[in-house]
């Protein structure tokens, strides 16, 4: 009984169930054993684009529900049975980066981001997670199991972009990128007030979503140069913010030429290849123009999953478009996980119940 | 032709119409004529409080849409015709207190506060705008010119007062006070992504209408302690935020039990008698819970209306619940200023369409 | 070899030496040796002004420079012989509240403060770290070890009061109570930029020593009142910013009275006794003067003792000066605490060299 | 008596004086005459390096001292006689972008620059100040006529680069770039509370001031690749901030490259040529680093003045040192721009006293 499976990346471009020990917990940590899970594209870039390097027969998978199956003797707050809302991000809390408030790269860049890159991830039957008492959280009854998934990532990571964003009363907001990311990133700028949402996508089942969490305009950049295409909407005038949620290094150009002098450009978007970011010298003011620009992993944690929580339980946001596709056993992860590889038109998340 | 009427303060608890001057712009200013006008409570106090001292044959009012007559020969943005938004709070831009922040004060303590307080209001044919390109905002074609009345004072000073609460997604806000400027602090407080909300008043028509803004637990102080009845729901755990938009001075000591270490107490409340607000000393830490206590004036001017006039029109927020009361002519000004001081049970704001 | 000794409360207004066993680390944790120690006003406090309530032989002190004796399984970054800085506040890093930014309150409020308070404090030949990877700094070798005493709580006491006060460049900042507190203040305010800056105190040493960290003017309370001669000395102006560390609950009264409009009261005084701070309704702007009221516990840890180290370490700050008095034994502990209990007129702080 | 002589860029790569009518006051302006006025390095931008475009007879110069001659009938607080300083930077005060808090942009990108860009400048027997009230203050006896010319342009730019770095107490700052800006960037970190400080330039006499404002470490780009000198400085570290007074477009990847999770790029250097700033996406956390970038004019108008000329009188900061030579009529204005051309060696601002 001390061993269990889990869809691991075999090597670059592999992926397979494979058997493992089930982890142990230190005097800190947790053990749970997964409800509901949901592959994420950081998943593909992981196994297919190579992002993070060579792993070997690493289970995938940093989202999840899930229900706590052995605490560490110094756990205080949770205990066997408890249903539980997991982070992708599992800061050390301890380190001088969380406490500068930067708990996602506690102890070096990135390095908050445990699962499915540091250590074993959450498709699994079990996963282990850190620091128990400040990286869980309790799943309120009020939220489905499935619904929970999307607070892992999807909706921290969302959320993330307008608040680095400052998005305020008003705002006129670009969200380029409108994956399930980038909903959330839409979503969250209204629930800071937001006036005027662009969302930048083309796919139509995003365009339908984008415009059920507020986006007021759609652009679609097969219709021709976003930069123009917006600037047109808005009668020659900038926009106030701008998060990038999608698009690779050259949409950072494209996000200084449409945004305002004071304005800020925050990213979300996991940028996997390249070199070099471009800022355009002269439409970034001369170095002088205060247009911010900053990127950043979400936020980990207990606080977060748990103030996100109640902006779902309080009926603030409804996940639930999101999840265009539903399985219902671990086995399905595979088929799931396939599909953000392959996106079809109809896909948003899919999600798979496995508790 | 140079004459007109208008609703004045004629001293103490008096009230009447009289004839003036039509006011003359400066070279920055502007003189408009309303469209609808609303009075507020503040008038009331004003009147019948004594609040802000003894007036002689004050024109009262500063709510109003309206619509240009006349221009300075330096503005530049604005022209006879135009339609524009008036913030209640009017201030001298080029002063020390706006240049740090605080145009609420440019020039001394509350001081952008013109209207019925240092000079004529809006209760009136015409009325005078200080610094046009800076104290008007065009109105959007969207708006309705009732609704925009909301945009002078009630709009602004709710949402203010979820500023400076800070609220944050998630965040459990109490709103103590639910008549107009309540309401709007509840509307404030969602759309800056709260997720509990209480709503502290007694009168079913506010209780109604917090509910539509976003409110989730009516509080009614009739039915006990308010401190307890909170602390009750939350199963004995503080608020993050609380928001005093009605009370009186002792209202801070019941916001100080209930607010979290680290938590904001944000007033927005017209304190108009007695001597002292009491923090109680346990309560607030011995001094270092780090629970601030603040209050401020709402923001005037041109920026912070066309920002939040692009909240109503971009369908974030509704003012039409707010309005209970509709008249037609100037003249019914004073039935509504009375109705605001008599406050029937079904009452929230009235509004007077003059244009 | 398992026993030690230590000063202890041994019940209201009593003080003696007792012996007790060595403690033990947990996993996290660390056993230290003091090096230096300082007694604090709060110790005095707590002994003989009951403020914490009644301990019966718990072992007073919370400011120490000390060396490792002993670590947990778990610790990283510190082993047996290191010598280190002791911050007065041991938050527990990975509760809800440190993830808030306010560590000081974890687990509830004011419950980072352990020494002396929730457990034996450094008083004594060891004492007991809670996770030392967050609450310990490794004391660099510029730092003298009777300086580094003055990290443990006066540095980040007087500075996070400073920091409260959010001093620009420039600002005019009154520190009202000049102790050694007030004087860190001081000093925090000159290194946050401050232009003017008024000290509030009568003790000719402390006036010596303000004029030190940069004071430019002191003000004596006997001279009259203080609100008067600072107006008078601002030709009637307010000043930007104040911090409160010294007097009681009364002082904020006066604090409002000279602060102007978007102004800060930053309170860092320990509020022992009273009912109700009281803060002025009209000089408060009629609860819309943007005045905010603030007070906080000195954040602890160990990001917060290296950056403070560094301040020393490179030059910026000198803390000898306020070493009035040095004993070289343990024993001497009990007249250094004394000392403090007495404020003879040459005294700001003591230091016993233990180690 | 209504001409007056200028000196001014007759067109690319030419200077030479000319006469002009002298300027007149709006109702709200002011006409001066200036007592000390300074070159700066972008007057040699305007005119050898064609920065700002084709200017044809147009008066350079935007640092001076001054006294008014001339006030606007709507002019409060100042009146001929006075003794004044001037910010190089002068808003329109009632803008929405000055209402936003970018003053500097106000009417659209950089355009509260006016002085020797949008109308003629500082070198010449008269200039004229727009918004008289918000864009003057008054010189402190104190402060010398010579010493004020520093407060047009270097201080409040080094200090905006601090203050955009958010420089907390015990940082690690580096300065690229220590000309008079960069060494008002290493004053005003040390006066944020800065611990180490580096100075990155390799001129002697920049070296020796920066260490006189309290640079900790010099690093001279002449001894290796810079990034690999501070790294190996700080024991493979990165640093908390870097603020970027000088280099070009290449900079920003060594800034970079250099600087924590969490950490600040803070630009207050002129970018004069090249199309694209580039950041290292690797180093940059693939988008997720929070690693801020960021460029501002410095802040214009009155209350920054104000508050700058407090941090002189107050004695916190010293900048006779910058004051490299000095000259003592109108005249020697062409030699003294000649020298910021040429920069010889021991040269860091030159000043010519003409009043």
């Amino acid at each position: 009984m001390s061993k269990m499976k889990g869809l691991a990346m075999l090597g670059f471009d592999t992926i397979g169930w494979i058997e493992k020990d089930i982890p142990k917990a230190g005097p800190m940590d947790a053990i749970c054993k997964p409800i509901a899970i949901s592959p994420c594209t950081s998943d593909v870039h992981t196994v297919w684009e190579k992002a993070l390097g060579e792993r070997h027969d690493m289970i995938l998978g940093h989202e999840a529900s899930a229900e706590v199956v052995e605490v560490g003797s110094l756990v205080k707050d949770f205990k066997a049975g408890d249903k539980v809302i997991i982070p992708a991000i599992t800061p050390d809390w301890e380190t001088v980066e969380s406490q500068s408030g930067y708990s996602q790269h506690s102890g070096g860049m990135l390095n908050g981001w445990k699962f499915s890159n540091m250590k074993d991830g959450t498709f699994a039957e079990y996963f282990h997670v850190n620091q128990a008492d400040g990286n869980l959280a309790h799943l309120p009854d009020e939220i489905d199991v499935e619904d929970a998934v999307m607070l892992s990532d999807m909706v921290p990571t969302g959320f993330h972009g307008a608040n680095n964003a400052e998005v305020e009363y008003g705002d006129t907001v670009v969200v380029i990128g409108i994956g399930p990311v980038g909903l959330m990133a839409v979503a969250g700028s209204v629930l800071r007030g937001a006036g005027r949402v662009f969302g930048v996508g083309s796919r139509k089942k995003c365009q339908e979503v984008a415009k059920f969490y507020g986006a007021t305009d759609l652009i679609n950049y097969r219709d021709g140069d976003i930069v123009d295409q917006i600037r047109d909407a808005m009668n020659g005038k900038p926009v106030d913010k701008v998060i990038l949620a999608g698009g690779g290094l050259e949409t950072f150009d494209q996000a200084v030429r449409m945004v305002k002098p004071g304005g800020i450009v925050s990213n979300i978007n996991y940028l996997g290849t390249g070199d070099y970011i471009k800022i355009p010298r002269v439409e970034w003011g001369l170095g002088m123009g205060h247009i911010r620009v900053t990127g950043g992993l979400m936020p980990g944690g207990r606080k977060n999953m748990e103030f996100l929580s109640r902006v779902i339980k309080n009926g603030r946001l409804d996940v639930s478009p999101m999840l265009t596709h539903r399985f219902s056993k671990l086995e399905d992860l595979e088929e799931a996980l396939l599909l953000m590889k392959d996106k079809p038109k109809d896909l948003i998340k899919p999600v798979v119940l496995v508790g």
